[in-house]
Order: structure tokens, then sequence, then C-alpha cells
């Protein structure tokens, strides 16, 4: 179930401060006495806070995500139309969804906000923080609380946005921005840019899976026997574009990708590298040697430089999306990356 | 300089005749008295036959396209706008420009149709034919002209579009297409859909390089800096956008990507492998490691397959652009194999 808790102010990085601010959850199992039992998982970006859905062989009884032993949150980002204060909130000042008009957070804000809502629900220590994509962007910010934070499981991700994914991020939002029904971001929320978001989420699609994954499963198939009838690749990559338009906000698509945009661990902290050996938690880098779009190198970046760091790779086809396809190799990992590191101190 | 021959009439592959058909070439060097000392070059998607400027480090005396013994070549391929046939050509049945209703042709047409040009020039062999990227795809198909072509030097390609170049090509006609400005096709030439067109280059910019090619030239830089000015790799292709639109047509562009995705040398011609094995000319396939969009896989299967080939990886990072980049070390390779393989057949 979504439980919305409003924190009653909250000031951005950029010095910007909202008022009654929502933020979006879902919880599984309990709390321990300690209240130190806390997995605290990052969506991505299309994501919402509903892992039971999107990593159900990740979560449960005896998985990397072990509800019987351990309290599991998952918070909605700053800026996703699933729960927390974003673009389609309405704001209170104009009565009106905030639009464009919503102040940008980064990363760092949101982990901020995250964590005010953890000190709310009475958590004293997470156990580990753990996320793919987006979701490990948070949880390399997570590393900056210090003893609040025991372990660290970032998944295809890197330590700071590569220009390869701004470039990526960018030609989604040109996509976007050709729709000329976004307005400049205007438009009235029943009225969004489904061709560009559709399109957006097309090319994102492309960069989520790898030559061969789409080699393998469409070839150069056709959705029927015509010579002339749409290859069945198209025929895929526009339901996708049709079921995201269903789902998402065009405004908080744009906002989201500016949000990785801004992820940076280094950013006014210092030497990009010096800043990752600060790292202290115990972690484990999760690649994907498929990833087109976090290459393998970028994770093993951070498996050198974190000290405390050990790196696995999955070896599917499935290129990004790998960490939400190969579920059970995934949760194998990182349950036994757990028992040996984070389970003695806190179960 | 261009010149243009007119073909009288032309029947595509679907059956569509089409009368008084423009064909735009460049040419260099001359012609022997044997009249078998012709290099066809195929272009790539918005190149041009201007050879001496996209490959000038490739063309010229003692390169691989040396103009001082070889008659080099390069036709403009059916549905591009510099010089035959496309949908910037008016239509002398409604005298406007062809636009949407311009008839759909494959490789194999726009091949077939060049043959009928350099027929016309007095060409009675074909010492090879070379050409990158949707180039390389003509290089292919010159293949089925039998003793007509000696040599082929397909780079960057496979034997057929993969599933992965249809869904690049489908995610960036969606990007056109989410431009209303487009109409189906119908706008007025002087109005097309420049943000459209634009976020489709945008798209093809990324398959074109890669994240190291990205990385070391942009890093997170900003274009000045204040911490919220763009980031250096979205000027960039913001850029390459803008460059776009001013020498190129969104017509053009969505029938030029369709043309690429009808290319399967195995179509009507049997088991794709069998296919493969039966092509018989001496073959250079040139492949780039870093290629994200036509991967060396492919290039190894060919060079694999074919009976008469050998195979050569350029290691540069830039990606499928390599083999407009690294014109030094690509001009070498081709023209050692030249020497060794054609060069003794024709001078």
């Amino acid at each position: 179930m979504l439980q919305v808790y409003v924190i009653p102010s909250f000031t951005f990085e950029s010095g910007t401060t909202l008022e009654n601010v929502p933020v979006g959850f879902r919880s599984w199992g309990r709390l321990n006495h300690a209240a130190d039992n806390v997995i605290v998982i990052g969506h991505s970006l299309t994501s919402d806070t509903n892992v039971a859905k999107w990593w159900e062989r990740c979560i449960g009884s005896g998985r990397a995500l072990d509800t019987d032993r351990y309290f599991v949150v998952c918070l909605n980002v700053i800026g996703s139309p699933y729960g927390s204060v974003s673009p389609v909130t309405i704001n209170p000042d104009t009565r009106r969804a905030y639009g464009a008009d919503m102040p940008q957070a980064t990363v760092r804000d949101t982990v901020e906000l995250h964590r005010v809502v953890l000190d709310r629900l009475g958590v004293r220590k997470v156990a580990f923080a753990i996320g793919g994509s987006m979701g490990g962007m948070q949880v390399l910010e997570w590393s900056f609380y210090g003893d609040y934070v025991r372990g660290l499981v970032p998944i295809g991700v890197g330590g700071r946005h590569s220009a390869w994914c701004i470039a990526w991020s960018e030609a989604q939002r040109q996509a976007i921005f050709a729709d000329p029904t976004f307005r400049g971001g205007s438009y009235h929320p029943a009225r969004q840019p489904e061709a560009g978001l559709a399109a957006a989420r097309m090319i994102a699609m492309l960069s989520y899976r790898s030559f061969d994954s789409f080699e393998e499963r469409f070839g150069r198939e056709r959705t029927n026997g015509a010579p002339d009838s749409p290859y069945l690749v198209e025929d895929y990559l526009h339901h996708h574009g049709e079921k995201l338009v269903r789902r998402f906000d065009a405004n908080c698509y744009v906002y989201l990708t500016r949000l990785m945009d801004s992820h940076d661990v280094s950013r006014g902290r210092g030497e990009y590298l010096d800043v990752l050996r600060e790292i202290r938690q115990d972690t484990l880098v999760v690649g994907m040697e498929s990833d087109v779009l976090y290459r393998p190198s970028e994770q093993r970046e951070l498996a050198e430089n974190l000290p405390n760091a050990e790196l696995a790779l999955l070896h599917a086809a499935h290129g990004h999306d790998t960490f939400l396809i190969e579920q059970k190799e995934l949760s194998d990992v990182v349950k036994t990356w757990r028992e040996r590191t984070i389970d003695p101190h806190v179960l």
C-alpha cells in the first residue's frame, strides 16, 4: 500500500523551500527494536515504489530483501508522479499543477528528503541501501550519511552521470520538446505531449536493452506475413511508448532526466577519485556486461576506488534492464554479500 | 563537380515505374581502355557524393582510392537530397515535390539504378565497391552482379539490418512524427519539421559515437562556468541537430532509414548464411570495435561466411563514425588489401 508522509518544509540544494511536501513510500517487514534492520531501495526513472511488483523475485522470505528479517522501504523520488512532490503535484500558491515551474531537485535533495522521512518512521540506522540506475545514484549519495548507513549496493550506475548518459537524456528531452503540445511544459495535465513522450520512451528502450537481446527476440520478423507490415521490433517500441504515456507525465520525465544528469558524488566535495576513496561503507557494486548505458567500466571504476567494495558482474545479454530481468541471479549475489557483510551486525 | 544523369525510365522492386529519373554522381580519375579500373563508393545516410570532402584522406594519389590509377565514382542514393530522385524532387505529374508520396526504394533498387548509370558511363567492370554503413549495404548488394564486380569492401555493416538498427531507425522516425509540422510528410519543403528532424539527428549522433568518445571529449563540462548552464555534450548535440536541419529534409530522412531497414541480402534468395556463402568476390570486411550500432559480431559473421573474405578491425574509440575519423588507418588497410587482391588484375 502506498503511504504518503507530508513533510512541513523542505529546502532544496538550490535554496528554494517548499511547504507541505508529500513523500510517497511503501514498506514491507517490521522495524526491529534497535531500529537498524532497514533496507532502503532506490527506484529507477519510471518505476514506482511497488518493489513487490518490479523486483518480486528479489524481495520476500529468504531472498536478498528478506522481509522476515528486514524492514524494507522504498521511497518515491522527488519529481516522480508516484506519490512524492513532482510537476503533477498541485502548487498550493497557484492551485494548479507545478508543471515546468517545479523547482529542480538533485539526487542529493531526494536522498535528504528521504532521510527526513526515515527519521520520522523511527529508523536509527540503514543496514544497506540498494538500487539500480537512478536508484544506484541514490545509493551512492547515501554513503555521505556516515555511520547512519552500513552498506551500499549500487547497481548499473557510475559515480557521476557520464557525457554519454547526459546525451541520451538530452535526445529524449528533445523528442518531447519537438511535440508542440508540450508548450514549454505548460500543457494541461490531461493533454500531455503523447507523441513526444512516447518517442522519448522508445529512445530509452534502446538504451535499456542490447543488440543481442533485440536480435534474439525480434530479428527481422514482421508483425504479420505481409512484406510491408511493420517490423516486430517497431511494434515493441510503439507498445512501450504508448504504455508509458498512459502512466507517466512528460514534465516529470524531463524533470527526472535532469535530476539524473545532476548525479556527481564529487560535486563540491573534491576530486572525483578522492571522493570515491573516502566512501567507507561495505559496498557491493553490481554491473551488467551487456549494459550499453552505464558501462561496466564505470562499475569497475567504483569497485576499484571504493575502499571496501567488491564487484559482481551479471552476464546476461539483456543490457541495462538485466537487473530487472535476471532477478534470481541478482538476489542470490546480493544475499550472499548481505549474509557475509551486513547480517552479522544487524540480526 | 556534381553531375546528374537522367535515366528515362526505372522500375522499382515494388513494381512502380518512374520516368526521367535523375541520378547525381561525382567522379575522380579516368576510365582506362579496358574500362575496368572502377571504384564505386557507397555513401552513408546523410552524406553526399563529395567523397573528396568526407573521405579526403582516403582518396587521392597513393591512397586506397587512388585517383591516379582508378576511376573513382560515388553515386547518390535514391531518396537522398543530393542529386538523385528523392522526396524533394519535383513529381512531373503534380509539379510538386514527391514528399511522402515518393515510392519507397530498397538498397537493391538504388544499386540497380547505379548500375544503369555506370553502363552509360562506359564502365565494363567494377574493380571494387566500397562503403560504410548504408554504403556498406550497397557494397554487399553489388556482390550479386557476378563477374561485373571483382571486389567488395563493406565497412561497419552486417548482411541484413538488425532488429537493433531497425529500432534505432524507428525511434528517430518517431521523433520526426512527434513534430506536427511533419503533417504525415505533407509539409511544404520550406517549412519542414525542424525540431523533429533535429531530435532524430541527436539520437543518431549517439549511435554514431560511443561512451568512451563522449567521456573523453565532454565529460561533465558545462558550456560556461555557471552551474546551471547546459552540459557541453548537450550543446554538441544541438549543434549537430541544427546543422542537419539546414542541409537535409525530413521526408528524405524517413525514406532513407526505411531504405536501410530493407537491407537483407537473403530476402527472396534463400537461407541467410547460404546466401552469404555464395558471395564469391574477394572481400575485405572492415569493422570497428567500438561501434555500438553495427556490432563487430556482424562483421565477424560476414568474414566467417563469405568464402573469400578477410576481416580488419579498427580499434579507435570513436564508435561507428571511426570509418570517417580514422581515415589514415582505414586507407592503409584498404590499400594493402587492394594492392594484393585487386591491382594485379586491373593495373
